[in-house]
């Protein structure tokens, strides 16, 4: 279509007895752009996910060495835990694991390595290294508010050519890593990993600090395999926060060591998390990037913990929410913070307090009578125990995460470190910021992967600073994150469910925003996604059609790219 | 339940006044009864899929050593390719995969290795050494019709405890250790690897040698890691042949050196596979004992090969069949069965032959005319066409499967070594018998894949030998083959779907027929196939729920085991 369109703005200049050499050498410049339309057209096209704050590129194709090196070259950070190392060769293990590359790279022009410059040395800054060193905790290992930035750039000539890796902390290294992992292709003529376009200038920067994906292990169990390949994928889109929604109504799978009948609220002997499986899964998202974030649900969506321990039902037969009449429940929430303060190190911890219906309080006597006996109403009754949990949170070194139900009804007696996570809807989070608190965007209506009707476009225009206009408070805006409750998923369809729609929101998350695609601009964009949608699939993801509801099997026979 | 009805049983006991003493024991023995019923509905129990031909199990529970052993006394097999040893680190790594193992195996007892003995050296016999060893070509390899028996013992006692594997071949022992690693469950108390019920004696060897699933690369392009994906999965239920449906109406994605233009037919510059793709897909299939059907259809469902030859069309209006009245038509055929004699090693070759519309033929003059010259009717060409291809493939050296319209159509005159692809329904495979030929069952109405209406137990009831009552006709019906066509499947999708209706089907295809569940017993089968069907999810293979029709996302939250 580019094409037939230049053909016709053309025809006039040949009418106007333009030069004819003139008209030829244009006539040949759009034989060379028609032909690169085709080339695009067949699916060589290399694009990278999210969109990098800024990017220019030329026109040399190098191709990747066979034993691709990774140097350290003016670089401070020691890897000591070898996350940088391990990194490097899951990357290439990634680019390679498509097609069989045979080819020789004899005569041709050869990308030999990466060189990667950490400045912080992070993790091997000592304790009492600290302040001398202008750190805080926060830099010494991966947590919110990590420097994220990095400078990837790649020559076309060189002796050898080297890729140029420079990032503040090796959590930057990393996502330059996951970029450049996406300029390389296949190339079917000389059986090798190309990269084309070289020399790429890249500088990348986040434009939220949290962008975040939710899982639900309490409404399925999801195995621990699944959920460490759901964190491999939440890398290749850059989302950094893994918010765990460990416990609800259906099942307690976690261990509590604190309170170890509490997992007998478990659908099975099988189907729960031990301790140690817990800090490996933090470990394994730790050393990709990714925070997690553990919710533990307060005081409604918190049935099951009375299957081991009844006395946390208001009584037998009216079993939500928690007892707020009872000492025991909050022994017991210290105790699972307590236990949640050995392995999950985020900064944040989750609360939850949505959804609490309180009339198992108000219909059961002894809570009734309690309720009376502290003159408070239901809404007391619920502000007091959200509160209360936010403070043996505070007291285990943790800041505190809530649905939004707690700032509308009471905002004001929260916490001032709270932060509110918006999920009923939209005009939330304005209010939030205007108010002084920070927030988190799940806006229902768009940002949850179970609603299947919001197709990838609703999730990628989805602005969280919608009618925010005031600087400071958008800072307090800390990003968003997508939600993939677990009602009607577990292993055999998360993955599919949960891409590529959560990529569009990862796009939203990350890029500049002047960088975003335009509404008008929805069909380039639609593509763009269907190319990082494939480049999943071949990852081994099953991301699901572009085209259609979330989680549509393919509608008809098709390429995968114009899928 | 059970509990109830014992306890109602032994109360007349009570009245009838016996010896009180017996009464008790009694009592006790039922208090057994319901806490092993317990601790199965808790999902801890164990059971192996496909049910094997004979296994006898005790009472001892074993832990997995954390250094799991294996040896070869008393073994012929050199294990040159390393076949058996990849397969045991694989098999330990898939034991291991699901919670982090920290006990101590102090005081328990120990599991230490496993002893495998191959009897034949297979893969290390010289060519010149096959006939004084008494050995064929099929035993060499992996090909039809090897070997696939075992016995697999795990004692209670020993010093030091292993287990005992003993096969014909390599890939008898490699089904040995996949049953071996459905004994292994992990011990949430120990924090090791149980393996319960030793001592364990268990034979096994398949009902059919032909066990199937094929896929199908044409109406969606699947890519080397979920193909490589899906292979795995087949060996968790012991299928042991893949059909690869390479080519067809919409896209030819494989390179043909012969004919280098074909897969410009592909969808797209990515989407295609090149014969060392190939080469590696058959290498991993066969180290995993899954042997490769290659299906080139011809002369239907071939439009695709047209875009890299036009010639090969009736006309460019008119592109299905193939051009019967082409001779070039046929030396393309040559070139490609030529090519795949390189790479694909079974014995057979899947010529297609299905759903045939020869109205291109009559409605191209030329092709018409052709037929009017050779006195041939429509039904004549397609006819010859076929038995053509089918002396192309012998040539090569292959063995043909066609699909069954060949032999509805002129049965009587296809080779006499065609192997009949029974798909359309029930009721053929007797009549292919009963004429002398070989079948593989297919039938549409049960073990289609796609066709999602078939829940489970249709699959699993789909007996392969109905109505076939003479021995002699019994043995010419191979095996059977679920069939995964991919109009609406690609790498979204394609494990949802195939799991675990195909499981069902394996069964069918490797348990001695007496040993099968009957009707009657379908709540304790579906109970033990949603087992297995968990069992493929903690390996990270998305099969579906076993309730609903295929590839139907869980109904509501509930355990893995109860859907």
């Amino acid at each position: 279509m580019a094409a037939s369109a230049t053909i016709v703005l053309l025809l006039p200049l040949l009418h106007r007895g333009m030069a004819s050499a003139m008209v030829l050498r244009l006539l040949l410049l759009m034989v060379v752009v028609v032909s690169c339309a085709v080339a695009a057209d067949e699916g060589s096209v290399v694009e990278v996910w999210p969109m990098p704050a800024t990017a220019s590129k030329g026109g040399q194709t190098l191709h990747v060495s066979r034993e691709l090196k990774m140097t350290a070259e003016g670089s401070k950070y020691a890897d000591g835990k070898a996350i940088l190392k391990d990194a490097f060769q899951r990357m290439v293990t990634l680019i390679e694991l498509d097609h069989v590359i045979n080819g020789s790279t004899q005569g041709l022009p050869v990308l030999a390595g990466v060189n990667v410059v950490v400045h912080l040395p992070a993790d091997e800054v000592k304790p009492d290294e600290l302040e001398p060193a202008g750190l805080t905790d926060c830099e010494l290992m991966l947590n919110f508010g990590v420097d994220e930035s990095y400078n990837l750039s790649v020559p076309a000539t060189g002796n050898p050519i080297y890729a140029q890796i420079e990032a503040q902390t090796v959590f930057g290294a990393l996502h330059a890593l996951e970029t450049f992992s996406q300029l390389c292709n296949f190339d079917f003529t000389s059986r090798l990993i190309e990269l084309q376009s070289a020399p790429w200038t890249i500088t990348d920067v986040p434009r939220f600090p949290y962008r975040g994906l939710l899982i639900d292990t309490s409404r399925h169990y999801l195995p621990v395999p699944v959920i460490k390949s759901v964190i491999d994928s939440m890398t290749y889109s850059k989302l950094n926060v893994l918010h765990w929604h460990i416990v609800d109504e259906q099942s307690f799978p976690l261990e509590i060591p604190s309170y170890p009948k509490l997992w007998n609220g478990a659908y099975s002997y099988s189907e729960r998390y031990t301790m140690d499986d817990t800090i490996d899964i933090v470990q394994y998202a730790e050393r990709r990037g990714v925070n997690v974030l553990a919710e533990i649900d307060v005081p409604g969506h918190a049935l099951s913990w009375g299957v081991g321990y009844p006395s946390l039902w208001p009584s037998a037969t009216c079993k939500e929410p928690l007892d707020v009449s009872s000492e025991s429940t909050f022994q017991v929430i210290n105790g699972i913070l307590s236990d949640f303060s050995k392995v999950f190190k985020f900064k944040f911890v989750h609360l939850g307090g949505d959804e609490v219906n309180t009339s198992c309080w108000t219909s059961t006597p002894r809570v009734k009578a309690w309720l009376a006996q502290h003159g408070m109403k239901e809404s007391d009754a619920y502000r007091y125990f959200v509160l209360r949990a936010q403070k043996i949170a505070k007291s285990h070194g943790y800041e505190v995460i809530n649905w939004e139900e707690t700032f509308n009804n009471f905002g004001d007696k929260l916490d001032r470190r709270t932060v509110v996570h918006n999920w009923l809807g939209g005009g939330v989070a304005e209010k939030v910021v205007a108010a002084g608190l920070r927030c988190i965007v799940s806006n229902q209506d768009k940002w949850y992967l179970d609603h299947l009707e919001v197709t990838w476009d609703g999730f990628y225009m989805n602005e969280p600073l919608r009618n925010i206009k005031n600087l400071a408070q958008q800072k307090l805006v800390l990003g968003g994150e997508v939600c993939m409750w677990g009602e009607h998923i577990d292993a055999s369809d998360i993955q599919q469910t949960i891409w590529p729609r959560a990529a569009a929101a990862a796009e939203r998350l990350w890029t500049p925003f002047e960088k975003l695609s335009k509404e008008w601009e929805i069909a380039a964009l639609s593509a763009r996604l269907a190319r990082f949608r494939c480049l999943l699939n071949h990852r081994g993801i099953a991301a699901g059609p572009v085209t259609g509801y979330g989680r549509s099997a393919p509608a008809e026979p098709s390429s995968c790219i114009k899928q």
